[in-house]
């Protein structure tokens, strides 16, 4: 079977942070498939026809992609960030799982990218400078009781926390609680970040603790960073943002 | 003070994988700081000034970088893959707080890279389908006790572990036992994979489970990823690896 599907991570907002591999890759497409904003917006050659869908139809777009492969096409599809990191990647090779022995015989490539989460540290100063996990907030595909319990135990181990879709208009509580609920684990002066919509032109940061730490602040653009006890703020002369690091080092609580 | 610092991710080994925004400031700079193979190798303008130094000096390197932003250079510090993970940006941070109060006046940036785990899932499949944490296997900025706790809390969390610094010549033994003791943690079929030298020409990716995994397939360009209860491989054609992917959904044990 000679269909080909890339995968395609487009970094965040900044077209800047996009690989010359995702640039290049994309022009070489004959179909493209994805959230709608993400299709119509990404640059590529007129012949492209361009496919886009729901936010909530992944399965469904995954096994689109796999058909026009195996028909013979050169399919991208096209996710925010990297697409490994609750983006497309996955939804795809679940579906290969699950379909023809066929599709298992296509050319599948993954092209990494710069993820939300890279960036939104990189705004920030360095607050992965530790271990670090990267979890999604969304109780859309695991019980709420995995997210708490894994949230517990991750504060434990002393990790950075980064929460990928923390908020959105069907699940406007989860991240209130969540933050309660690491209060039980961390110090409450520990430092909290929300970047929302890093790489674009309403690009914002704000810097809290724990303890004062608003899920209003959070949209569903936003990732939200929760520091351990190694991490560290530095304050800037007025009218700058503190930075936010994490020491090297694990120190004693 | 009009100094400035740039603490710049290179991406993988493939420039392809190197974002236009890190190539822009590398044509800006005066300055280059970092490990000596990536500041030999790295492309920049003939007139700028390439400070080479050992892999074990950070706190030092970083403190050079920033004298040198304070005498009004334009210092690039960089690093492989991302330079927020395990790299150099923390450093410079710790050395930024540790310092005169006019360093906080200083311009530094972070630009963001592909990092190293975001290749090898990459190359893999999706590995990182679900929730996963990143840790350093190095002893040197934490105790070991504390490194086998983190694993031991990540396994019950259920997180796919991506584990940097697995193994050098200064620390032989850890990954072997880091594998054995996750054995009580996960169920031994788990899928672990050794990425080794991702977006280089010795590239090389070998696919086992945690009761088969040895310890002497990582060197010290290799990242380990261990799956978790949600890991599968998807068996191709012979002469294909499999593909290593984690579904996005939690499954009971």
């Amino acid at each position: 079977m000679s269909g080909r599907i890339s995968i395609i991570g487009l970094g965040p907002g900044n077209i800047l942070q996009r690989t010359p591999q995702a640039t290049q890759v994309l022009e070489q497409v004959t179909d493209l498939v994805g959230y709608g904003p993400y299709v119509q917006r990404v640059e590529a050659p007129h012949h492209v026809i361009r496919h886009s869908s729901d936010n909530r139809v992944e399965a469904e777009r995954a096994r689109h992609a796999l058909e026009m492969a195996s028909a013979g096409r050169h399919v991208g599809v096209v996710s925010g960030g990297d697409a490994g990191v609750f983006a497309m990647a996955s939804a795809v090779f679940e579906q290969v799982q699950l379909g023809p022995d066929t599709w298992r015989t296509l050319d599948i490539e993954v092209i990494p990218g710069v993820s939300a989460v890279l960036a939104a540290a990189a705004a920030l100063g360095a607050p992965l400078g530790g271990d670090f996990c990267v979890m999604s907030l969304s109780d859309n595909l695991k019980p709420w009781l995995v997210v708490l319990r894994r949230l517990q135990l991750a504060a434990e181990a002393g990790f950075v926390i980064a929460l990928y879709n923390p908020r959105s208009q069907a699940r406007p509580w989860q991240l209130g609680e969540a933050l309660l609920h690491l209060r039980q684990f961390v110090p409450l002066h520990t430092p909290v970040a929300f970047a929302r919509a890093i790489g674009r032109p309403d690009e914002a940061v704000r810097i809290t603790s724990i303890e004062e730490a608003d899920a209003d602040l959070a949209d569903m653009s936003t990732l939200v960073l929760i520091g351990c006890a190694a991490s560290r703020l530095i304050e800037r002369p007025s009218g700058h943002q503190p930075w936010f690091y994490t020491l090297r080092s694990v120190v004693a609580e």
